[in-house]
């Protein structure tokens, strides 16, 4: 059972990232072979700035290391160090009906968002198609909003086997992820980066501090049970303690005698000791570079070891070799 | 000085190829760099048959070799023999807005002729685009109808140059093919494999010898001038005579006193001599695969020469080396 993930470069990472989707897609390495890729060739679609493409996928690299990431386990590694994936990509688009790519919304989604029309958002679904199909991927782990291109992948599979009347390709499954929790961000809203409400994992600590200690609260006096429904304090709470520890938390919340900013300073130590771990493996891989490097290109050289039967398959296919 | 003449393959060549475009393509190897390939990725956008791929790839390498291409002078390779190509497509699609690939009028017209409407038809600019740039051409000669192609590739050079701030791309320039003479047919029209009317340069001899003898004459009586305006005949002679020589075979015709099976036998047996060394070649390289082989391999290392310091530029500028 083979697992693929691919994780979009886009920014400091926060605890909305982890607990909504990082924490599931690394636990998979304990449930089968796993695939990551960080999708640096997808991020050029949208990201047109080298420092910035640089530094977003240097902080998923350390990002998902620190996080839990085992590459002993896991194979980890740049969509870029694998550029066959476009030869592959250029074979299916041969059989994809334009229609397909037209009724993706994923495209129109991001023009709405206010990103250039680019070809590059538009062919995506065939470059993402080439990303499973290439690995050879069992199961594809995806959010609802990715199902549709997981469905255009099977299609183009279903046609490429069709038109050359070989079994080049297996057909991937989606995993629809659990309803994910949302994630509750610092003003009581979804976890975003657009809100501006995050906690980020691996940013500064004075920031991270501030953030806790500055959740808004309501005005019940000091001596009186505070209302722990919708809190965001509880709702942090909860993602970082065990069920016990949350449920003497809620308690002395309800009992009252404390003022907010103690119950806030109790979260902070709580966020603070979950991450620590994480934190600590961060600042070893930030410190050496040259290792995560390694890391990646083993993880490269695995892949291309993944997918070079299956492209010569599909080269053989269409009458390339 | 480098040209760059890209070549589909598409079947047998005949007459109406050799005088209406590759005679002037190859004749460019005399007169600079020449980069020659066989468009192998671009023929999948509307083959889908391995057996006629290769059938077609063959026919094309063995007849520009016949036809003068000459390896020592020109680099001659095949499209798929440097898949590199769709790396760079993939850098140049996320900076090409979709608008100019939905003004192509090439997809709309094979949409129009009947192909399906895939993926590949629609972003093979892109591709091309990727071919021109990669290989560094200066000079790209094209056809009327290929005219907007090379100005999208110039758009897209101009785009990613802008958007990553550096001169990675030179702007190839266009050199607009003088207007062809149209090459006469067997039956009067435009030679062409679609009205079944060609004369083939590699074919059956039986089949080119009853192509030329079954051309429709009129019912003027032997003893009669024969009308030389617009004469099948008289086009057909003029491509392959020298001026003295095609001069008196007009003059015996407007003299009469012969009937129409004189003047093609006449015609075949010009046709035939101007054919014969081409044809000699066509048989040296077709009992010699391993030869062809061994051409288009160190075409493809020349290629590749040439496509790595464009790539690592094109790479580097986006930031992702």
């Amino acid at each position: 059972m083979r697992f693929l993930t691919g994780v979009k470069p886009s920014g400091h990472l926060h605890l909305g990232n982890y607990f909504g989707a990082m924490r599931a897609a690394i636990n998979l390495q304990d449930e089968g072979e796993t695939v990551y890729f960080i999708a640096d060739y997808h991020a050029l679609t949208t990201v047109q700035n080298r420092e910035e493409l640089h530094t977003y996928v240097r902080e998923v690299a350390l990002g998902w290391l620190a996080c839990g990431l085992d590459p002993e386990k896991a194979t980890f590694f740049r969509q870029s160090a694998v550029p066959e994936v476009h030869e592959l990509a250029w074979l299916l688009s041969c059989v994809t009906p334009m229609g397909l790519l037209e009724r993706c919304v994923s495209y129109k989604d991001k023009v709405v968002q206010g990103f250039s029309p680019n070809h590059g958002l538009f062919a995506y679904p065939v470059l993402m198609a080439a990303d499973i199909l290439l690995y050879g991927a069992d199961v594809v782990p995806v959010g609802k909003d990715q199902k549709q291109h997981l469905e255009v992948a099977r299609d183009m599979a279903v046609k490429f086997n069709e038109a050359f009347g070989k079994q080049v390709f297996k057909l991937p499954e989606p995993r629809i992820q659990e309803e994910v929790a949302t994630i509750t961000g610092l003003d009581g809203r979804k976890m975003s980066k657009s809100y501006n409400n995050t906690l980020e994992l691996f940013g500064d600590e004075a920031k991270f501090k501030k953030g806790v200690m500055g959740i808004p609260t309501d005005s019940t006096p000091i001596d009186q049970p505070k209302p722990v429904e919708g809190s965001t304090l509880v709702e942090l709470h909860k993602l970082v303690s065990t069920p016990d520890e949350h449920a003497a938390f809620v308690a002395d919340m309800q009992r009252g005698g404390r003022g907010y900013g103690d119950y806030k300073k109790q979260l902070l130590s709580k966020l603070q000791a979950y991450l620590a771990p994480m934190r600590e493996r961060y600042q070893h891989y930030l410190h050496r570079p040259d290792d995560v490097d390694d890391i990646l290109q083993t993880g490269a050289s695995r892949a291309r070891e993944l997918a070079e039967p299956t492209l010569n398959a599909a080269l053989e296919a269409v009458g390339l070799v």
